[in-house]
């Protein structure tokens, strides 16, 4: 009688069990997973009490997720996964500018703004003038490249997350690139905001004396025919989260500047250029 | 500016944010999860759609948890990992008869019951004799061991799965030995059944090619004394499930003889010697 399952043979007990004509790639990624897993256990020598609140907390998350919470993602994301996912899934030629986590604010069909237009409705914040180019690896301007940007109140909240509060629209809006690649837009400096953390993912990240704030940034998605698609944020200089952001989105390429100019129009400005790659 | 992510060290950029005065046993664990799983990630290049498949089944196995039913048991059992931190927890020495999944389906306090008397209330399947010795490692019979036993019924069914259909205490109850250290007991032949498969982990099991039975089986749960506690099951031997059991549970040492005896009185007769290890 072969295939018993016994502490050293683990691995291969669980695997071997495997029907012949499954998907391949499913094959792959269970093989893998079985082998981390049970590795994992061993070197640790979990305790029957360390894996009974392994399933609590499991099953906590997944009930904690509803559809305006998605408890999964967070844990995810605190737990450096899906910046780790992003990273294999978009690696860039370089001097083409770095990808960050989309985030769960993103929302779909913001109305589109003409160029220097102001994106926040609700007053509240300083001002600030975002503006630079969108350009190719050699420094060519790209027409037509669509720039769908979103960021939170001088709160720290996003509209969605507040939606009898703010404006709709507010901290959003689409801008499309003339010949020149120039863009520009009027907002409120972004501020540091916590990530929600009144779950079992808050619970974690105080256990493992994690603060659950990330620094203020905004989001960019950037798409131009001929070229990949970015998903990225411009992070504020100097802030205090910068290098501790709970979610591990913070790329050193991606602090932009945030000048203070106070020129009667807005008090901030913040300049950067974005660098496509090309691609489908 | 340290400590930014990269795909390169994800590892030391997750785990260094752990704060100084934690607990050492959550920092050896989530230090060591955190490797595992990202290790896991970059082998086989996560892709987007995997990702997001992950994050919802994890979201279902969640929510598919009540009171009736715990979908992440049943993932851990049918990845080995049950098993696995059941072997890593009760190493024995050699002699020493072995432990297996405790599985879902035990119920405290159980009625005592005299020696010989039957535990099959709904009187339905095979009669078969349960009997043998609880011993110490070196054969010496044990006095007031508590050995509590409960199985299915011969549909499959334990009955707290059909609280409606069987009697209560259906196939349950707890024999406590005498000097002679022997048992016997009169209960249904077991039969192999399905582990709940409408949920997740079933839709999982489909695609990996794999059944979801358990070979035929009886649950022991006994303790004594002096002794650890030991908890474990006997298997049907020549069940057409043992050498693919969907938790991993059989141990070949667990395989017991049930041998035809049609004695009038019973159909089957199955001998079983248990031995204990000493220990708290
Ligand atoms: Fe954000
Ligand atoms: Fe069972």
């Amino acid at each position: 009688m072969t295939s018993f399952f016994s502490e050293e043979k683990s691995v291969d007990a669980v695997n071997a069990r495997m029907g012949e004509d499954i998907d391949p790639r499913l094959r792959t990624v269970m093989t893998a997973l079985i082998r981390h897993l049970h590795d994992f256990v061993k070197e640790v020598e979990l305790t029957e009490d360390e894996w009974s609140n392994a399933i609590a907390f499991l099953t906590k998350t997944g009930q904690m997720c509803g559809n305006e919470r998605q408890e999964y993602i967070l844990l995810s994301d605190v737990l450096g996964v899906s910046m780790l996912v992003d990273a294999i899934n978009h690696r860039r030629p370089e001097g083409a500018t770095q990808s960050t986590v989309f985030g769960p604010f993103h929302v779909e069909n913001a109305p589109i703004r003409q160029m220097g237009e102001c994106i926040s409705l609700d007053g509240k914040g300083e001002s600030c003038l975002f503006e630079g180019r969108i350009v190719d690896l050699d420094g060519t301007p790209i027409n037509d490249a669509r720039i769908d940007v979103w960021a939170d109140n001088a709160e720290g909240f996003y509209d969605v997350q507040q939606p009898d509060e703010q404006p709709k629209w507010n901290n959003r809006g689409i801008f499309i690139t003339g010949n020149d690649g120039k863009y520009a837009f009027v907002g409120s400096k972004p501020v540091s905001y916590p990530i929600p953390d009144d779950g079992p993912v808050g619970k974690m990240l105080a256990a493992l004396g994690r603060h659950p704030f990330r620094p203020a940034h905004i989001h960019f998605m950037i798409t131009a025919p001929g070229y990949q698609k970015l998903v990225t944020h411009t992070f504020v200089g100097g802030d205090d989260y910068l290098t501790s952001d709970t979610v591990f989105g913070v790329k050193e390429s991606l602090v932009a500047p945030f000048d203070k100019v106070d020129n009667g129009a807005t008090i901030w400005k913040s300049t950067f250029d974005f660098v496509l790659a090309p691609g489908a």
